[in-house]
């Protein structure tokens, strides 16, 4: 493959995790070793920012802030949920990718990588696409990232270790502390992770039992298995009656028995007419404090859980900076059309992780789930398969400075690249 | 004052926060060095357990066990919300005095320490008036612990500074987080803590600017303030607009210019026909959104704001620990009836921390708030004050060692002490 000299865009898309940025320390640092890589851009707020020609020059940023990248959490070069749409809107999309390869000429951009979950892939691999319907000589690779951890072929994906590390950390802790408070009457405590249709964040916090049956989380309900709500208050109601409280995760998605969303109560409307949504922790304390007379408190972590960089994961760090450097030595040697993937290498017992290359058309929009054979028959716990993948993944401790008490995150200068074409339209 | 020989017994009330057990510590190794102290002994869930003789033997825990106390979160010894009620249940209350009375003497406890919030404090003062009118000669000192942070004269309660180190850390990590998805509708997140009365969490996570008015949390609600709605969102909309995001603090139990809790809405009943306790960050998420049009997610961190060792304030816990220590002292010096309380000492702008004594009968059931002096005039966030006030509180890290990726807290063998009297009726 002859060398393509020209250069470099990098881009985060969709919602952020604390290991987003790694990545992109990773690219810029390995692109730093690239001759055929002239400038190093990054995008601003994913493929919207470079809809509309907004650049910054990473060259321009201190060491130390490339270095601060590794434990500062969300997207440093902000982040997009804009998806590139040719099923619904095929004209609009045909205008967003003449403006792209627009931009992408403009900028003599040859090595574009892309940092995103199941869309961002998809988007990667149309723009590869087009890259070769274009006769522009461009080398796109995918960085995964999600803490859902639902792509496809990788052991894992950057930000899922690290949100699992601060989940089970938390499940420990408010387990600790309500079964502190076991009164006679008993209590229980609904904890809501992320995870719309896949249910890996609520099964990782099965890491806080470290083995122990009695010790919380004694639930863990996962979108993946369509739940009883009978069955499920006979086990809060046993789980009580054993340890005098009960710890419940639950993941946001599921689903009752008839497939219905529990958390989505369309029957109920705020005081704009709007229906309410519940939430999963929500309305399962309606139900457990309803029909088991059980006094219940929910948790509901949302952001928090994916941009909680002070319990950040060291593994998931280091593969999601792999990742980047990997991308990076991909497309110099050639590669275009792929996405990267960490591997992990069981060789007598001793663990080590690497990457591989995985083609975007075989990634884009696949969903991958919790395997049902990793989860216990009645479907209330993941079983030993699952803690035995998962619990390498919150290895180790990244600490972020601290300032006054608190974490010092950095923040890019973001010095602008200067525009070369017209507004876009 | 002569001294006085006999046993130790020391106990834990109301939530738990996670430098309550540094102060069973301070307890526990300051009663070590005095020859007068001869068991030391635990009371398990705090009243309710020293009424069913259930006590433990603190002399036989391992000394690292006891070492570890000072990192691991909730009441180690258990804890209870029992109280004795002179006022409402007088003939019960007569009773269960009696019945500690007979407790004490059983087991010859001639010191006693109890930590807890305003309630135990009250519930201290009553047992060191019975001891004084029985004649039964016992020291009893209170422990002040709330991460509420509400109790009078002393500069802060012990659980207050590591409440407020992470509740500042979370909101300035889901402040990147929402900070980095900026989009041009905006988006506002609304981030609920603890604090029914009294704003002290709330107000805390304004460390999280770092003096830079650009920074979140853009708006901190506290419960001392009755807030106008439709004032509430024209700031946020003005935020929304300068910042393309809003990052809201909500105490729980914040009122409208009515005096009517926000989070409290009875018009609504769940499947059970109970009413719905929406929660202040739920109802002000249906006002943004419905008002607004401005996308909008909650965070509730409930039980895991308290719980959250692993983001404990050093200063906090040295702070927890010394109040342990200094009840000791005090009791062997022949005081009783009063709490220990913190003093914060400064001189030529050096800050050091030391100890002193309130009577209890000054203390008990009196709530502090957080100044209106502290609170900017349209009381939406709290003022430089308040800030040079809560700064010192965070300072320090604690670090829970890990295992596995995970913290590994200790807890107690809690080997009962022999019972000696007949089952409380």
């Amino acid at each position: 493959m002859a060398e393509l000299v020209g250069n470099l865009l990098v881009a985060q898309s969709g919602g952020p995790t604390c290991a987003i940025n790694a990545s992109v320390a990773g690219v810029i640092t390995e692109a730093g070793k690239h001759e055929c890589i002239e400038e190093i851009y990054g995008g601003l707020n994913g493929i919207l920012g470079i809809l509309n020609e907004e650049l910054i020059d990473l060259n321009d940023e201190k060491a130390s802030t490339i270095k601060g990248l590794l434990y500062t959490p969300a997207a440093a070069l902000g982040t997009c949920r804009y998806k590139i749409d040719f099923k619904k809107k095929p004209e609009k999309a045909a205008q967003d990718m003449d403006r792209l390869f627009e931009v992408f000429a403009a900028h003599n951009i040859r090595y574009f990588f892309y940092a995103g979950g199941n869309d961002s892939q998809d988007t990667s691999h149309k723009i590869h696409e087009e890259a070769l319907k274009r006769g522009y000589e461009m080398r796109v690779i995918g960085v995964p990232k999600t803490i859902d951890n639902d792509l496809p072929f990788t052991d894992s994906c950057p930000g899922y270790g690290s949100v699992i590390k601060y989940c089970a950390t938390t499940v420990m802790e408010v387990g600790i502390d309500v079964g502190s408070m076991a009164t006679d009457d008993g209590s229980c405590c609904i904890i809501e992770v992320m995870g719309r249709s896949a249910g890996w964040i609520a099964a990782g916090t099965v890491l806080a039992k470290r083995g122990n049956p009695a010790n919380p989380p004694h639930i863990i309900l996962l979108p993946e298995i369509r739940y009883d709500v009978d069955d499920f208050l006979a086990r809060v109601k046993e789980t009580v009656e054993a340890y005098k409280y009960c710890v419940v995760v639950v993941g946001e998605g599921i689903r009752n028995k008839d497939g219905e969303e529990i958390g989505a109560d369309k029957t109920r409307l705020d005081a704009f007419g709007h229906p309410v949504l519940a939430g999963a922790a929500e309305k399962l304390k309606e139900f457990v404090q309803g029909k088991l007379n059980t006094k219940t408190r929910t948790v509901l972590l949302g952001y928090a859980q994916r941009a909680a960089a002070h319990m950040a994961s060291l593994t998931d760090i280091n593969n999601a900076y792999a990742c980047g450097e990997a991308a990076v030595r991909a497309a110099v040697e050639g590669t275009s059309g792929y996405m990267v993937k960490i591997v992990r290498n069981v060789q007598e017992g001793n663990l080590t992780w690497s990457t591989g290359l995985q083609p975007l058309s075989e990634v884009a929009n696949v969903e991958h789930f919790v395997p049902r054979e990793w989860i216990s028959p009645d479907g209330f716990l993941p079983n030993e398969h699952f803690v035995e993948y998962a619990k390498p993944l919150v290895e180790g401790e990244v600490r972020p400075p601290m300032e006054n008490g608190l974490p010092k995150y950095v923040v890019l200068d973001k010095n602008r690249v200067e525009k070369k074409l017209a507004p876009r339209a």
